[in-house]
């Protein structure tokens, strides 16, 4: 049973595969929010912290922190919302960077043994990050891509991971310590890609005894209702043994998947934790504390 | 690749492992629905039409029909039943007794390839189901349980399934004929029901290469937001290869997660399907046909 253990100073997160699906917030990210870099990029981080407390309060075990926005002093930018981040909430973050100064920045400021993001399969990409993660005695999540690009073949993908699973070895990083994504197309675009993923994760866990993790909301690129396809992936990926995503916490949809998801592996003992978070409001005059008010419409 | 031909006097369903889910519509059952019983014994079908209309437009590809009201003809109300659901849509049925005579009497006049709704392992089942099956040409659903009951041992399960199987071969049916339901427990009781289920799925598609079935609500018994234990379960049942379920297509969840598994598995061509149910609607001015009136709000 291999696990891979994340920690902030004060609560550690474990992914496995005899564990609960772990929900990382992909939230506190400047791509393609231009009113938070140019906050970011000014040291203003209350947008940041908002974030980091509303996909808590939704249900994210784990924050990914990103702070790539053009032209800025990435390194200073992610340490301080780091350093921010572990201020007001305690659960661990991932550090998330293609820069490798910026993810050494960031790791020099962090409290806890955090999850790298990301190494890929390139030589020189692995040169200069597994270093840093054997330094900090960090995870890290490995990005099943190379030199030549993401290969449509599965085969190939799994090639690059098995790689950079035996790269990290060689700098004693355990295997344990090595979260492969195998990376998900779009799949309006790619009508195999569902299939593709499903299998390589089958493999990443049986052959190379990883857990794996994702982007999950590029699958329905281009889709409409894409919470909707977002959570019919998820599911299906936990079934096939996947253990994490990088996801928004903040769809209800894809939360539900997630929990729903956990029952039926039979992570989720008494379906305690669905319970909770989906049990009816308990009907007047029986002295529950929601009343009327309290209960959804329709 | 198994395939499962149904077929009314003018429609055939394909089950498979490489087609479209199959979804079974639920709903024309009496069993604790009290007017519906009282009506059907009286011979007003009128229910039995709108319950019927209504599982064929939400998307139901099959409907099953049972009649089951103690102390009523459930022979002559099932053929009545089914003349009625036959004159008002074209999808193929599922006719669905405990009563010998009644699926005779229901396979007497339906028109095409029916489903024979159930047979069990047990020996006395088998030995007078199975020649009806045959004689009328009808495909069947065999549910993996025996004069022992329902074992909680998925090897059980399987053992009985494989028994059905090979006691229909000597009848001259095929293994494509034969639907295997694995028998879906209670996951609120049983931890491991789901777990236990997909493991089964996989096994029956791989050694026993037939499709599969289930009553898929029964999972969620006694669970708060049945619809999404529901929608978890057969989004990752459809992951672990199971080709159909009888579930109520009235819930809008199943049936987004059903499309979303389509999709996921690669057998939604470019999406198509899924877009036609969720695409948004043309914004004003567009010239699309819906309008403001036609927009859900939030």
């Amino acid at each position: 049973m291999t696990t891979t253990i994340i920690s902030s100073a004060t609560k550690e997160v474990r992914i496995g595969f005899d564990q609960r699906f772990v929900v990382i917030g992909e939230r506190i990210n400047p791509t393609g929010r231009k009113i938070l870099a140019e906050e970011m990029k000014n040291g203003d981080y209350s947008r940041v912290e908002a974030d980091a407390l509303a996909q808590v309060a939704a249900g994210a075990h784990m924050l990914d922190v990103n702070a790539g926005i053009p032209l800025a002093d990435e390194p200073r930018i992610l340490a301080e919302a780091i350093q921010l981040v572990q201020s007001v909430t305690d659960v661990p973050l991932s550090i998330d960077s293609s820069i490798v100064e910026a993810l050494e920045s960031g790791l020099s400021v962090y409290q806890g043994k955090a999850l790298v993001n990301s190494v890929t399969g390139e030589d020189e990409v692995l040169e200069r990050v597994l270093p840093l993660v054997a330094k900090y005695g960090a995870a890290v999540v490995a990005i099943s891509n190379d030199e030549t690009g993401i290969s449509e073949d599965p085969n190939e993908r799994f090639k690059v991971a098995k790689k950079i699973v035996e790269r990290a070895a060689d700098y004693g990083i355990s295997h344990e310590d090595v979260v492969v994504d195998p990376l998900v197309m779009p799949i309006g675009a790619i009508n195999q890609a569902g299939v593709q993923v499903m299998e390589l994760v089958r493999r990443l866990r049986t052959e190379l005894k990883v857990n794996t993790t994702c982007g999950a909301s590029n699958v329905s690129f281009g889709l409409p209702n894409r919470n909707g396809v977002n959570a019919a992936f998820l599911t299906m990926a936990m079934g096939a043994g996947m253990t994490s995503a990088i996801t928004s916490p903040l769809h209800a949809e894809v939360m539900q998947a997630v929990r729903g998801g956990d029952v039926m592996m039979g992570h989720d003992p008494d379906c305690a934790n669905w319970i909770r978070a989906y049990r009816e409001p308990a009907p007047e005059g029986a002295g529950g504390r929601r009343g009327r008010a309290g209960r959804r419409r329709g």
